[in-house]
């Protein structure tokens, strides 16, 4: 665990008020480092340093069991679609706390990858070792160089973020998405992806800094927002396919620092039952991007418009037809399908930021938690 | 769709208040029914009718995915612990209304398995279209004989349970999870179970109406915890392994017809954020199960404890243990731990049941919801 006091001494929270507020914003610069030295422009391709897994070896790898805890659970999730979607693997996810007492059907072609932003999680390191009892090859995504899970995992990548001080993990979990993005454009590129195809997704990843920058620009109206809905003591978050894992993320943020009970759901999903809950007391957040589901998204909005719950959308998608449902509309850059997530969960950080300050909470050191959790 | 008028008009409640409660109490008898004939003594194994597949065409399969929506999600969830843990096959879980536009990578000994009670819901009947339209082998669990499900599924097993009026499903929750249990018996004698592996299976199953029996009996103690809890707003349901699945399934009952914000959460994926949420006015439900988990579980409650939050256990486990962290402690029978879903489900139905009630809900007709969703 990291010692916070003495963190809090050696950091310097700058001009921002709270660590919290200082990371969002330094999101573009962390994406761009965790960038830096890894795309690979003649090979259209990312490359990785320490994965110490060859390319054959890679090529024999079957399915991936990702594993992880709270937020790095969820950047897990965003992981699964993004390597089943590039890479064409099967991927499983597992909580770290269940997987650790489980015994999983494992063969040697499955690879287990951990995802902590410490490096040091109780849960996730117990999940690792138990993989390499069993003699499982080990990958770890995390943020703090040479942590017990960055030593004893075989290979891994690092997120090269900066130190994360504020409990609420944010940069963390963008940089997770991003590596994962490259993981899964290597591992891609290792198998069905065409030279064409990563050139277009290397061109898209250069792009994404600038994107989040954009997207940092609705902090006003987030803010705006913040104080229209500071009372409610339900939320929900809803989002399909991408943007499923984000709503569960933005969710939690929310839960995190404010305490509103916030739940994440694939919007499609509310109809089979938690619907119920909705009222005019009950705020949605829907997640509303451009693309294939963008119509369907509108359908499962129009739902609980019909049973009168207010509606705050967050889109990349056309603003006008959106704001024909929604109460209030958060836009955020249009950006390719996988890369969504990155620029989607800005907003929502933003928002459980504002509306915790609003609710009087300490943002920094919300209640009950801790900054890793290296208990079990 | 179940034309629900009609039904009501058919169904009779007999002596029951409403149909949920009728449902909930033919539990032990909708089991007996989905066992009858399909448990194989000389060969220690289940069978059924209607699979369509040769124990050789079985073999091959390298990897099940289960689909589902709502209720039969979560059955779905604790099929992926049977089938794992019995019959040591890879298995993901999908909603279905994700997996219907998401384009996953499967090969051809991936077979896809729905799970509805109707037969008729439109996300599930989707998806299971799409893995048809692949070539894809599918298999359905539905109770409504001759649904659509049922017809272009290449094969399946009912569950007998009778109709289900209802709309907060009940007796086909357990009665997916029997059948997922005799489908798991069945795929692991075919692999590496032994003959007195599955002897001793059989045994447990035959037990199990009884136990579900006795489960019931904890009906009174449960109307006194509902007198207590009623005016919760939001509460936490906490479980693990076998019994996440069912924290899942018995929040989204108390969602479904009190109205309470209830979430389903693993017991100890709490620290890593949700946490926050606990209070002296948010009750959690812990699912205590005997057996390996039961220390780790105490633990997790402990930690609930430490920060105030009212606790509600239900255990099978040692009782005096669990009363000296626990305000509210309910019994259920001990059963092995593959069949703790189907006992522990039981006070959880009839807590939401109860606590409706006391909120003036309908519990037969919850607002917003219709007892199986024909539309996407």
């Amino acid at each position: 665990e990291l010692p916070s006091d003495l963190n809090d001494g050696q950091a310097d929270k700058g001009e921002y008020p709270h660590f919290m507020l200082k990371e969002i914003y330094e999101q573009p610069e962390a994406l761009t480092n965790a960038m830096r030295g890894r795309l690979h422009e003649a090979d259209a391709t990312a490359h990785f340093g320490g994965l110490n897994l060859t390319a054959a070896q890679l090529r024999q790898v079957e399915r991936i069991i990702i594993t992880g805890c709270g937020t790095s659970y969820y950047a897990g999730l965003v992981g699964e679609y993004l390597i089943e979607d590039l890479a064409r693997l099967p991927v499983e996810v597992e909580y770290a706390s269940e997987l650790r007492y489980r015994h999983p059907p494992i063969d040697p072609q499955t690879i287990l990858l951990a995802i902590t932003q410490s490096g040091e999680t109780a849960d996730t390191l117990a999940a690792l070792r138990e993989a390499n009892r069993r003699g499982q090859t080990t990958l770890a995504i995390c943020n703090v160089v040479g942590s017990s899970i960055a030593r004893e995992a075989h290979g891994g990548v690092y997120l090269h973020a900066g130190p994360e001080i504020g409990v609420a993990s944010t940069k963390a979990f963008t940089a997770q998405c991003l590596v994962l993005t490259l993981l899964a454009l290597y591992l891609g590129r290792l198998r069905h992806l065409s030279v064409s195809q990563g050139q277009r997704i290397l061109r898209e990843l250069q792009a994404l800094p600038e994107a989040v920058r954009q997207a940092l620009q609705c902090h006003d109206s987030v803010k705006t927002l913040a104080e229209k809905y500071s009372h409610a003591t339900n939320m929900l978050y809803l989002g399909r396919q991408y943007l499923y894992p984000v709503a569960l993320e933005g969710a939690l943020k929310l839960k995190e620092i404010s305490y509103i009970h916030a739940e994440g759901y694939p919007a499609a999903e509310m109809k089979h039952g938690p619907i119920a809950l909705v009222d005019e007391q009950t705020p949605s957040v829907f997640l509303v991007p451009s693309g294939p589901v963008f119509d369907k998204v509108l359908a499962n909005m129009q739902e609980i418009k019909a049973r009168g719950g207010p509606i705050i959308a967050i889109t990349s998608g056309n603003e006008a037809e959106v704001a024909a449902i929604a109460d209030d509309v958060i836009a955020v850059p249009a950006v390719a399908e996988y890369l969504q997530p990155i620029v989607t969960v800005i907003p929502l950080q933003l928002l459980a930021y504002e509306m915790a300050l609003l609710r009087g909470c300490d943002v920094d050191r919300p209640r009950n938690l801790a900054k890793s959790v290296t208990v079990e």
